[in-house]
């Protein structure tokens, strides 16, 4: 999202994709600068964006204004009809407030504020659906709603996941996690690293060696959660492999 | 926009209005005030914001982000199924970026930047009817895209105009403006002034004399285009009011 370079790139690869595709972006990176150029402090716990009533204004303007908006226009310019959406448009996903939650590695409870948490059972697959069928490429940002009129910050792996869930109740789903490494490496600092395969045993293995750590933990989860839910394949690349079959691949 | 009590009316009468129904709004209060917050100066020039850059960014974060977001998940919370869409999202209106200008007012040639310039020709009604087929309420902001992949800061007013035109077309369209003020306005100091009825000659004669002066000018202008291109009606009329018939008619 923050590389305008390989941004359009990517959009270029994803237009020509065939068959029916759902676009889920993050855009955390800016979210951070933006917060920072009108003086917040970002405060990030395991991964996730501690969200008062300010953060999510921010979080909102950036992930589903601009980080959407121009994602939806480079699209269109590619010939690829695409709509931006967050959760609240079309009650595609009503997310949970997060209460308070004891985290283990901080030793305290940590109130994260207006944070939603998703599973596959809060999406409305069938306007999504409804969507694809007309020809509309949905573009899904990690803004969701609780339903009574607030706006919740959710994650957008865990997005991708419960979407792709969801839609596998309708057909067959890939899912395609696209980063800024290769695929999930032995060697962090070594693009060359890459596994090429993992299973729930391996991942187990590679967590408890600490070779798959921080965010790399939650991706895998989500990502063993979808194929244990249905879907049928999941990937995890650099952006620009969009197209090649590069990358890791989970396998149930 | 700007008042949090006055939106949350706003929308539960909205959402109780009978029939297909599509809400256009700006933003342009917050706009500036995020301007300001960020360190920059708005620039206005005959009620048009100048838009470099930075300016998109911000206008596009808060019409597209903040604002239409937070309006869609306040529609939800009523019952009323919204998706918040720009002229992107669908390429439901392309702009043409507008050239440099000669503004008589000041007497010089103005390049706006990213401004956007639209008429009921550039607006795709047949995927806005799509959703309101579908019991979807499209609530739209006055940001679209030029086809090329960048995206345009439009006026809101112009946006409802040609939209109303568009779908006139296809069936009976009413248009309503919202304000914060009852109506046009014999003294614009004195809220019980209300001009009931205003025709073309009407419109003029007031021109002239002043008393409809500033940004009800290209208000009523808008109207007329509309009401002389299909649109059945339009009023002009306080946000409070959306239910009830007072305010301003125009009439042919």
């Amino acid at each position: 999202m923050d590389n305008p370079v390989l941004l359009r790139e990517f959009v270029r690869n994803f237009a020509v994709m065939p068959g029916m595709k759902v676009l889920v972006h993050g855009g955390g990176v800016m979210a951070s600068e933006m917060q920072k150029s009108m003086g917040m402090v970002p405060q990030m716990i395991e991964g996730r964006r501690v969200t008062d009533e300010e953060t999510l204004k921010v979080v909102t303007m950036v992930y589903a204004g601009w980080c959407n908006k121009n994602i939806v226009a480079l699209l269109q310019a590619e010939g690829c009809n695409a709509v931006g959406l967050t959760g609240a448009d079309g009650n595609i996903i009503k997310a949970r407030k997060r209460t308070s939650l004891y985290v283990e590695s901080i030793g305290k409870e940590v109130d994260y504020g207006y944070v939603g948490d998703v599973d596959a059972g809060c999406v409305n697959a069938g306007f999504i659906y409804t969507l694809l069928e007309r020809g509309i490429t949905p573009v899904l940002c990690a803004i969701n709603h609780d339903g009574e009129g607030s706006l919740l910050n959710t994650n957008a792996d865990t997005i991708a996941s419960s979407v792709a869930v969801a839609m596998a109740n309708h057909g067959s789903v890939e899912l395609t996690y696209c980063f800024e490494k290769d695929g999930v490496l032995y060697d962090k600092d070594d693009d060359t690293s890459v596994i090429a395969e993992i299973d729930r045993s391996k991942f187990e293995e590679l967590k408890s060696k600490g070779i798959v750590a921080d965010g790399m933990i939650p991706k895998l989860t989500n990502s063993f959660k979808a194929i244990e839910s249905g879907v049928s394949k999941v990937k995890i690349k650099h952006a620009r492999n969009l197209l090649n079959e590069t990358g890791t691949t989970l396998l149930k």
